[in-house]
């Protein structure tokens, strides 16, 4: 159960750990008046909203920390109620020292996502916008974090609800008709309605087909480097990956974050999995091991087929560019150790669509790199572009479109205002969900628990 | 080397990692000019001090994230110069990208500590105060940050400086005198000079004998639980972590930090060092391997002795506590597996100071924890309480104080002016180096290095 949100609330805002600072947030009716209780500098209450104060956090003669204070009047804070933010130093012993006061205070901890769902109660923003507010914060490129900005300043949400209310002023005047009972009155025009269906399944069609990309962007594309053993494939992940870190790693501190079997190219996260090494084997116990790794493979979007140059017949390339075609995911062929290989194997595979690299010597990495990017296209996210990221998005508007479809073939059977009502009130209703003009406590629960706590 | 102090620095203030909030930190003339360049909201210059505004950061069209940013307008910052802290969503790919974002702006990323640096050299505080700052921060219990936000706010600091003052009036005097050369002048009243130095040694005496509290309250007591193999060492300490980690996380999300094998109790981190078992045995290369765990006894600050009650003789304890006692350091002697005794081992050892435990069952450990605060007494540190917890400014109190003593006997032995004026300058050079009066590049990049990036 959720606890009332009323109270005032507490928590730590920055990540755990020694720093130079640390945020701490509070917000509800009482948050000005509770710090002023533990702080000794101004009187905070009788300062304007957005302003900063300098003075120290304690109680009863102990002094726990010298902080600035800013202090948020309501409605201009990001829930809408007051709000303060103590910047006192980084340190956990000061953090938790300073928490302790507040709640001694009567204060409550904050569960994760309150901030952002007192906001979003408070209207500050729709549902769909606040969750792009955790898309956002976990955003691991750039591209991830333009797609989430452009959703939590707006993105689809003014539309649809533009939409949406243009729809519901339709099933009022079909209500309004059933009223009427035999009288035949039709206020809402028929034609006029299918026209507005249509306007809306053209945009929805539009968002529904963007969550392949939007997807991509959000969550990188899984990808599997396969091969026989020792065709060179943790040589090939080292290589790419540390390539890649040097360059993310520019700006000093930055390191620390970086997943470690992640690679972020052309703007999408490329997120390795472990595959063992394939080999062709009569041993019954050994292909089961195989097939495994054959499971995997099945699970990612690309698939990095390394071939072993100096070991590897032009015979053995057809048998495993057959199996790995078969799986039906997009495919590099890799020919490695091409500064050792045969010249009469290179010149058999020449026509063929192979990237010859050295991956020990790091050779022709870029062109690799050129590859996988041609293969998996994805277009600079731009201010202003909407892109449907999140999975609940895109599962309620198909579920919309699919409604409206029967809105649709309604219309063109001619049914009854009753039944056309129905229709349209079931898309009213997954357009709502999107939106949170529809909502529940479970629906809320299960959004906001996924936030991090002081969000 | 380090770079000019003129020009305008930025960094990450809180730690690194995904969060509700980040603050980026600017200092610098230029700080609050160039965050208009890239902020799109009200213009900052134009803007009081101390005030905080909603908008976003960004550059050519691209916008990189909705923020506050607060200014801080020479001298009212924490460095005394013009500051800007960006409060932005806490995603390090938001963080890397508006950092990107005033570097291309010509800002530079700022060392450790150069905050405080700057803060130092522009008077805000002396020296040992802006050591304090890296204590507060890295303070690991309440002691500690107590300890360091005193000697933060002002500590023995301003004590110094005023017997520094009045120790240079008398070194003026007596160079005074040597310009009279052979006159026989005496401008500076030698009682009263004695009585001066007297003073400032009562007070330094009273310093350097706090180091010993000091550093226990900063840095912990090294302990160490020896005893034979099997005796109950992991499962004692085990059952010690385990106890006091179930109160420091009574606030959630403190539990990440703590550190793995540190018990703190009464205020105080006891650090727990791994050793091997101890095992009396003829063989030639055992015995060295019990020789090294020997060794990192001698370093302990504090053993507890372990004895495996169900297995050891009258006799054991005799010749391991000999042992034990050799070493010089305190330690308690703790009886373990107590309720699997027998009753005459029991009675035997009934007279002796034995602390008598299971720790598999946590039988008595609160009687072991009083045990180990008898041993180790810190007082609670008070608001106001001065404590030398830094080894440089022990190091350099001690220094004093010996060349305060040559003036002392320079005094009682008569010698002449010049050489007391010697005497005193030393003692004035190595008060100054304290506080910061006297400094060097290498002292400052010494202290400086060690602080935090953003700090």
């Amino acid at each position: 159960m959720h606890a009332s949100l009323t109270d005032t609330i507490i928590a730590l805002a920055t990540p755990q750990g020694v720093s130079a600072l640390a945020v701490i947030r509070l917000s509800g009716a009482d948050a000005i008046k509770v710090t002023d209780t533990l702080f000794v500098g101004k009187k905070l209450q009788a300062q304007p909203s957005h302003t900063v104060h300098f003075g120290t956090i304690g109680y009863a003669g102990k002094t726990i920390d010298e902080v600035l204070v800013t202090i948020f009047k309501e409605p201009s804070s990001f829930t809408k109620e007051n709000a303060v933010e103590i910047s006192c130093h980084g340190s956990p012993v000061i953090v938790r020292e300073i928490v302790k006061l507040f709640l001694q205070q009567g204060v409550r901890l904050a569960e994760p996502g309150e901030f952002t769902r007192r906001a979003f109660l408070n209207g500050r923003f729709d549902l769909a916008q606040a969750e792009a507010v955790a898309d956002l914060i976990h955003a691991e490129t750039d591209n991830a974090r333009q797609a989430a900005l452009n959703q939590m300043r707006g993105g689809f949400s003014k539309e649809i609800k533009h939409l949406r209310e243009e729809l519901i002023h339709f099933a009022s005047l079909i209500e309004l008709e059933l009223d009427f009972g035999e009288e035949d009155v039709e206020f809402a025009k028929r034609d006029d309605l299918r026209a507005l269906v249509q306007k809306i399944q053209t945009y929805l069609t539009r968002l529904i087909s963007s969550f392949e990309q939007g997807n991509v962007i959000k969550n990188g594309i899984p990808t599997v480097i396969a091969g026989r053993p020792n065709a060179g494939k943790s040589t090939l992940l080292n290589a790419l990956l540390n390539e890649e870190k040097a360059i993310v790693s520019d700006i000093p501190g930055t390191t620390r974050d970086v997943i470690e079997d992640e690679m972020i190219l052309g703007g999408i996260a490329f997120r390795f999995m472990d595959t063992a090494g394939l080999r062709h084997t009569n041993d019954t116990i050994e292909a089961l091991g195989v097939s495994r790794t054959r499971e995997s493979m099945k699970k990612a979007a690309l698939i990095l087929y390394l071939f072993d140059l100096t070991s590897t017949t032009i015979e053995d390339i057809r048998t495993e560019e057959a199996e790995v075609k078969a799986l039906g995911i997009p495919y590099i062929k890799v020919g490695n150790k091409v500064d050792k290989a045969s010249n009469s194997l290179i010149d058999e595979i020449k026509n063929q669509e192979f990237v010859l690299i050295s991956a020990a010597n790091r050779k022709n990495l870029e062109t690799l790199k050129d590859s996988i990017l041609n293969l998996v296209k994805v277009n600079e996210v731009k201010q202003g572009d909407v892109l449907v990221t999140n999975l609940r998005h895109f599962q309620k508007l198909t579920e919309t479109q699919t409604a409206l479809t029967r809105v649709v073939n309604g219309l063109n059977a001619g049914i009854t205002g009753d039944f056309l009502a129905m229709d349209i009130r079931q898309s009213l209703h997954y357009l709502g969900e999107i939106t949170g003009e529809i909502t529940s406590e479970d629906l809320l629960a299960n959004i906001f628990s996924k936030f991090c706590i002081g969000k």
